[in-house]
Order: C-alpha cells, then structure tokens, then sequence
C-alpha cells in the first residue's frame, strides 16, 4: 500500500522536499516506498499498512546538512521523525508516530569526536552505537568501561535520550550525558552547557555552564535535533565481581526488594541492578518450546523444571561489585548477610554456575559495559519474536513490587502471555519492565497486544504508576496519564513546542507533544 | 532617593497592582520605601543609589497567592523579582537586576511538606532554610544528613535552583534535586517528573516522569517560579571522618590537582572537596589586622606567621571518608598514599588539629551536612564586610589551576586585594571561586571591584573559562561570553522566554536574559 501523505503536506511539497533532501544528503540516502521499508516498525501493534508508517527516510552525513534539510522541512512543511540509529525496537525502531513524516535517520553522523581516558568522557554523534564506541576504547587500550543496555548496537545518544539504563555505577545514562550540541526546528544550532563559550575547555566536564540548564528539555522530546553529546565513562575499577542472587519463591520478591532499598539507597549496591523473572531469564537461555508445547503462560511444572535444569531461582537477582578489592569485600559482606534472611536463597559467583552459555556468565560481560546482542534470544521464547515492554515506575518496595506483579501477571496471563518482568532498581525509584513477546505477523495477536497494554496503562495509572518511556503507538495514551492540574505539563509543552517549532515539522506527536497544526 | 518605576511601567499602574499584592499578601506583606531597604543589596558594586533597587516587595504566604501576585503583575505589567529567601549576599542578596523590580519573596512559604527517612528525600517550600531542615530532622530523630553550603541560613530550594554546591557526597545539589511545583509567568501552575500524574506516587524518587525532562530550565532563569521542591537526603553513614591535608608552597597547587583527578573521577574520594588557599582559611579563623596593618596584600612573611600560629598550609585540602569502617579505611589509605608525593605534606585528623576554634573542627561538621553561619567569618577580614565570588569553571588539571590561580592573583593583588580562592572538585570540574572582600560603603572601593570584576570576567573568557553563577551585577557580561554561534543559546532562551513570558514579568535580565520588552 502506498503510504499517504501527511495532512496538510501536498505531493507537491513532498515532491519538492524529497528532490532537496537529495541534492543535500546525496541520491542513494534518500529512500522512498519499498526502499523505505527498514525504517516501518519492526514490531507493529496497530495496522502495519497504515499506521506509524514514514513516507520516506533520508541520512544526512553532516550536522550542516541535517541544517539544511531542516531549513527544507520547513520551507515545504514535511513532518521530520529524527532517529539516532533506530535500533530501540521493542519501542518502535525508526518509526515515526505520525504515519507519512520523512524519517531522519542519522546513523551516518557517526563519528566518535573524543574519548578522554583523563576525565572519563565521550563526545559522539548520534549515530555512533556501543559497539562502535566499544571497539575505539579497546583499540586505543583505554582503561575506560561504557555503560550498556541489553542490545549493543544501539546508538549511545538515542539511548541517554530517551533515558534509557544499564547495568554499571554509571547505569542512569542522561545523568551522565553532559553537554550537547542540538540543531533547532527553525534550523538554528546551539551548544549546551560550557559549549556555549567559544573556546571553552570544559563542555564534557560541567553540564550547567551558566543559566538555565536546557539538556534535558531535548531528552524524549521534540524540541530540537541533538548531533553532539557528551557521555561520562567509568574508569576501569581496580577489581571487578559480578555476582547472582537467586530466590526460590514468587512471594520471596516482596523481602528481596524490601532488603534491596536500603543497600540501594545507602550506596552499598554500586551499580543499576535488576532483579528478574525466571521466565525472562530462561528466555535468554532457552526457548519456551523446550519446556512446554501447549497454548497460554507456562505451568509451574515447567517452571520448576527450568529453575532445577538451569540453576535459576523464580526471581534472580544480578549485581557486581567494583572498587579496590577491600571495598569491594566489605560491601559484597554486607549484601550476603541481608539477603541472607530469605528462606532458600542461594548465592553464585561466576564460577558456581554451569559451564556453557550461562545468565550471570551473560550478565558479567553486561555489568562491564561489553556491549552484545544476546539479549534479542527473547524474541525466540514463543516465536514471531514481535515484543514490547511495558515500563512503569514505582518506589523501590516490597509492597509496590507485589502489586505490581500481581497486577501485571494477572492480565499477561488472561491474554495468554507469560510474565517475563525485571525490577531496574535506579538512585531512588524501580522501573517495573514487563515484556510482552507476541507474533507481530498475527492480526489477532496484535489486537490482543494492543487492547492488553492499553488496559494496563490505566490500570497503572489508576494507582498512581507512570511509564517512563513507551512504544510510538502509547505515547497519547500514556501523556494522558500524566494530567495533573488540566494537562498543565503538556500544555506548556506545546508552548514550547510551538515558540521553537513554529511550522510544526519536528517528530510531531512525539512523547504525546503534538504542533499547533496538529493539535485536536 | 525614590526608587524610579521601571520603563515601561506608570505609577498608576504600580500603585494599583501594590493596592492588589495588599489584598492577597495582607497589608503588612507588602514594604514600599525605606521598609522595602532590606531587599537592596547587601554589597552593592555599582551606585547603591540608583542600581539595582526593588521598589517594593511582596511576602505572599502560599501558592495560590503567589499565583493571584502573577496575574496581577500581568495585569499592569509589574516586572516580579522572586527569591527563595535572598540570603545569597555575595551574590546580590534579594535585590533585582532592574530598578523598579518588585521583589516577591517566597520565605513564607516555609513549609517542609515531607521529609522520608526510607527513601532519603524531603520536600519542600522555597522559604524553608537549611536550619529549618535541619532541626526538623533533629527533632524527629531521623537517620538523614542535609548537604549543606556555607551559611546555613539560606534557602533548599533557592541554592540548588542556582547550582549551589555543598560538601557532602551529596554536593552537587541540583543533581540531588527531583519534582518540582512551578507557578509559570502566566500563573498556571505545573509539576514536574512523576508530579504531572495525578496520585502518584514516585514524585521525589524518579526525575524524569515521561517526555522532556524540563526541571533543569527552571534553574538560574525567570521561567517560572519554584514553589516545592524534592531533594534527596543522604542516610546517615555508617561511619564518618574528617581529614585535612595541608601543602606548603604556593606552587604545589599544580601537583595537588594532578593527584585529586583520578581520585575523584575514580571515586575514590568520595565528597564534593575543596582545596583553599592560606588566606581564604585564615579569615574564617582570624583577621588581616593580627597580622599586618598595612595597605594591599598581606606580605609572605605574614602568610609564614599564620602558617606556623594556625597549623595551615598554603593550600589546605579538606575532605571526609563516609561508609563502612573497612570502605573508609581502604579509601583514606589510597588517599593518603597519594598524596604523600607531595614535599612537606601535612595529614590531620580532628584530634590532631589545635584544641578551640580551628578549621578542621570547622569544616567536620559542614561535612557531615550541619548548617552553621561561621563561614560569614570572613567578612571580617579587611572590615566593612562586603564580598563576592569570582567563579569560573575549569578542568581538573594542574595546569589549569596554576593558570587561573596565577591569572587572579595578579590581577587581585594589582587592585590591593588578597587572594582568597578555592577549588571545589565536582564530578569531573573545578570551580575556582575567589572572593573580593571589600569595603562596601566606599565609593572608590565599588568602583575598584566593578573594574576588576569586568577584567577577570574577559580574561578568563579569552581562556576558555566561563563563570557558573554570578552577582546580579554581572549577568549580562557574563550572559556574553557564552556567545557560541552569535549568541544561539541565549536567543533561543529568549524565544522560550517570550512563549512562556509574554508579558516579561518574571526577573527581567536574570541569568542575562530579557524579555521581549525590555531586550535592546
């Protein structure tokens, strides 16, 4: 089906656009129709043929001409859906909200400008991923770690942006962003920070410079095109332990998270640590169809016979220490004695567990900052490999993480789905992420999927839980739930919006911020 | 002198709009004239006369009136200057950047709306003061430590809004900042992160809610005014001890630097730390008329005298050890170690320090986050009382801190001045703040400041190096030095001030930026 235009946008326009776009980026960076197809949501929920669907993609190579073609978007009113690399699939992949916007992909910006082993700092473009960054420290043999999400090839300012997290000290990736250097919707460019003085020696080191702190107005936002971002990287600790925590019991996870509170809070667990379900971890390691080959969630025999094949507890717990060895003894002292109190609980290092492809033997490369694609075995836990995740945030308690759970596991299991669900346990806050893997392929399971995370949605809502990010289909949805005082947050959002964009051409309806043209 | 109404403004309309601020606010809430003197600056640089004087001021007691004092400055276009409580005195105190400004002062909103001893956090008002906090904390008995700056009797909110930082491991404090109340220039009221959903229930635990993460523009600028804010609280430690460390030459400042780099990129010293100089110590522990009565800097042989009375180096590095016994051992071992390259190196802990008033015992408790006033000290050091900070932002390098040291000194001691200067390492920067302290009474001696002022400001922004915060005085200067891209950041902050501020009622030329009606 030939995806139409966007509202307002003759083919005239678009015509005149895509012809500029590629004086400017060069003729094979500009994809249209079946060329385009990378850039369609790899793992749809609504109608694939219509909906979330990009008219065109085209990669500048260039901040200049990423100015150029914005100046162009304007002139002709095109709908521009920027992505870094596009790989967050589970959200979306490159896939624009608004179904004709030209995305812009800018995976060709990708040059690594500095590593600084000094001061622990990149400056990258946004097209540059953790392997690529990964692979610049380990040939210039920097005592520098990244900080990973699951899948490596993601880029590392898409990521920060859209405040995604990772398993090190430095797991909270926009707090460790410092300095930006974003392209306006009218086409203008600005530095952040110290990178607003000429000849500034610290943009990487100083992330308020002097004024208002802006950055984080450009993170999951609309508001403007970041091409330079700084990241801050952890030096290469003295000693390094990953460890697994395992508990037997579905209700172990109101103690676990209740004894995790206070070791996150009191700085005695170092890093972003997560605490997951057996069948999330099984789906790394194994496939659904190895354990059971009938229809809806997983019998607890099954499970039982996961948890003995594979050593894993129903809910697991994986941390690591980081530090001079002392240190690293006297907290890892700490956090055996309070787990201690679980009734079952078992201990690893990584030399307990099986030989082969293990989860902690996995984790340990991750809590290193080793970027890898494992983490995508998901997708092949039922087939189809279509998967999503639902991501509320909470209070780190026993009581929030039961209620959650239950809430959660009740409706995945009336649709049929397993519960795979992980507690990210950040500075003060859990992220409850729960995945829904389905078979994009199927009309009915989509329906399913869509109708199953709306409920949720509103379920959260109703006791006060928030997602923190969220597939391009939910994004209405989700800023709905985020109302308080007559929408005033998202009304001064499309203020903004509207004084910064005034044609409208950004990413509309991203994070549920729509332009003034499209507003109703 | 009368105040003049600023341009722009009829005294029709000033009159009416006070008559307005009486009704809400209550008659005595509202000081006009001389009863209006507390909110001039305390140590004005420019003619105390005619500069930067409010006109009058406003003490509204709550939200809602701060909000009814918005519409009414809308009304008769009465530029509003809020401070939290305007106790920042090196900085211009309570006093506006434009004459005629009508202060609103927020110190009746003074309420501490939670403070949660589990997760580490409290929320609250912007007149609320780190005293008030602090014995609020005491009383109940709760294991929680406040970061505090130097002056205890200042605002929460107002320091971390203005990038203030403290002395614990908590010491950036708007990192430590989470969910804001802020009434916007329009009078609508928004809340920030997790606040935006109705009965949430993660407002102080997670930052960044879902879409942009916008808190950050609501510091150093007149976008809105803060009316709540979270701040996280660190849990008592374990185990706590102070040390000192004190370098003998002027010169081994460059070696000091290099060795706190990696130490505290590494996080091996674990508080936000300061180095400071002989001078800027001793005028918290005595005066310059001890030890010399003559004209301009105080003579080496002097500095020799307070060196050997005060056990002080010429460079003295406090910092703290915070955790398990084993942790802060292990630390203050690599510390230590570390810095014993340095020739003639001196370690103290508190009882190696002299019996009464010293500074160690000093800072021991501003390192454990006890708000004291003793810091104000200094003041006393030439007489007259008036001081402000010089303060650049720079990489952690020997280098750099030569330079700069070097750079200020001279220019200090040209104009008969000490040098009196710190270096605060945070996560990756240093700020090197000196302070002026003079004569603010003296004509001859404001004018002295004002000239050298505006000549460390371009000679460090020919350097590369930016100031971070400033006196109200210096905020345009300072505004131009972030001139990247002809002044692209500033321009766009316009833009954002003219959508949210149409009317240019909130702190015209706060931070440097003007609104539409007053620009030019």
């Amino acid at each position: 089906m030939t995806v139409p235009l966007p509202a307002g946008v003759s083919l005239e326009d678009m015509t005149a656009a895509l012809e500029k776009f590629r004086r400017i980026a060069g003729d094979e960076w500009v994809l249209t129709g079946p060329d385009a197809g990378p850039y369609d949501d790899p793992y749809p929920i609504t109608d694939p043929e219509t909906d979330h669907r990009p008219y065109a993609a085209v990669a500048p190579a260039t901040t200049a001409q990423v100015q150029e073609i914005v100046k162009v978007a304007n002139e002709h009113g095109i709908p521009l859906w920027p992505v870094s690399r596009g790989k967050n699939f589970a959200y979306g992949g490159a896939a624009p909200v608004l179904t004709g916007t030209v995305v812009l992909d800018l995976k060709r910006l990708n040059r690594i400008l500095e590593v600084n082993e000094e001061f622990g700092y990149a400056l990258v473009e946004p097209g540059v991923s953790y392997f690529d960054l990964y692979d610049y420290i380990q040939e210039k043999g920097l005592k520098l770690w990244l900080d990973v999400p699951d899948p490596g090839w993601g880029s590392v300012v898409g990521n920060a942006l859209d405040h995604g997290i990772g398993y090190t000290p430095y797991g909270d990736h926009f707090a460790m962003q410092c300095g930006m250097e974003v392209v306006l919707p009218t086409g203008d460019i600005v530095r952040t920070g110290m990178g607003a003085m000429p000849g500034n020696n610290s943009w990487q080191l100083f992330k308020y410079g002097f004024g208002p702190y802006v950055d984080g107005m450009f993170s999951q936002s609309n508001f403007g095109i970041v091409t330079k971002m700084g990241i801050w990287l952890m030096p290469e600790p003295p000693y390094y332990e990953p460890y697994m925590i395992s508990f037997e019991r579905e209700e172990d996870i109101e103690q676990v998270i209740e004894i995790l509170r206070p070791l996150k809070v009191g700085s005695i667990i170092q890093n972003a640590a997560t605490v997951r379900s057996l069948i999330l971890d099984a789906s790394i390691t194994s496939t659904k169809a190895q354990y059971y080959d009938g229809a809806g969630p997983l019998p607890p025999s099954a499970a039982r016979k996961i948890m003995d094949d594979q050593k894993l507890g129903m809910w697991n717990f994986c941390g690591a220490l980081y530090g001079p060895p002392p240190v690293a003894e006297t907290l890892w002292t700490v956090i055996r004695d309070s787990f201690a109190a679980v009734p079952g609980v078992k201990f690893y290092k990584v030399d307990d567990r099986p030989q082969g492809f293990d989860l902690l033997r996995h984790r340990a490369d991750t809590m290193r900052g080793i970027p890898k694609m494992t983490e995508f075995n998901l997708c092949n836990w039922t087939g189809g490999g279509g998967h999503t995740g639902f991501s509320p945030v909470s209070p780190i308690t026993g009581r929030d993480a039961v209620k959650q759970y239950e809430m959660v596991k009740k409706r995945m299991h009336e649709y049929g789905y397993d519960y795979m669900g992980l507690l990210a346990i950040g500075w003060r806050e859990m992220h409850h992420v729960s995945l829904i893997v389905y078979d994009q392929n199927d009309a009915d399971e989509r329906k399913k999927v869509d109708e199953l995370f709306n409920i949720l949605i509103d379920e959260a809502a109703a006791e006060g839980y928030g997602e923190y990010r969220t597939h391009i289909n939910f994004m209405d949805r989700i800023a709905g739930t985020y109302s308080w005082n007559n929408n005033a947050l998202w009304r001064m959002h499309e203020t903004i919006k509207d004084a910064l964009d005034p044609n409208g051409i950004l990413a509309p309806g991203k994070s549920g911020i729509w332009p003034q043209n499209r507003r109703g």
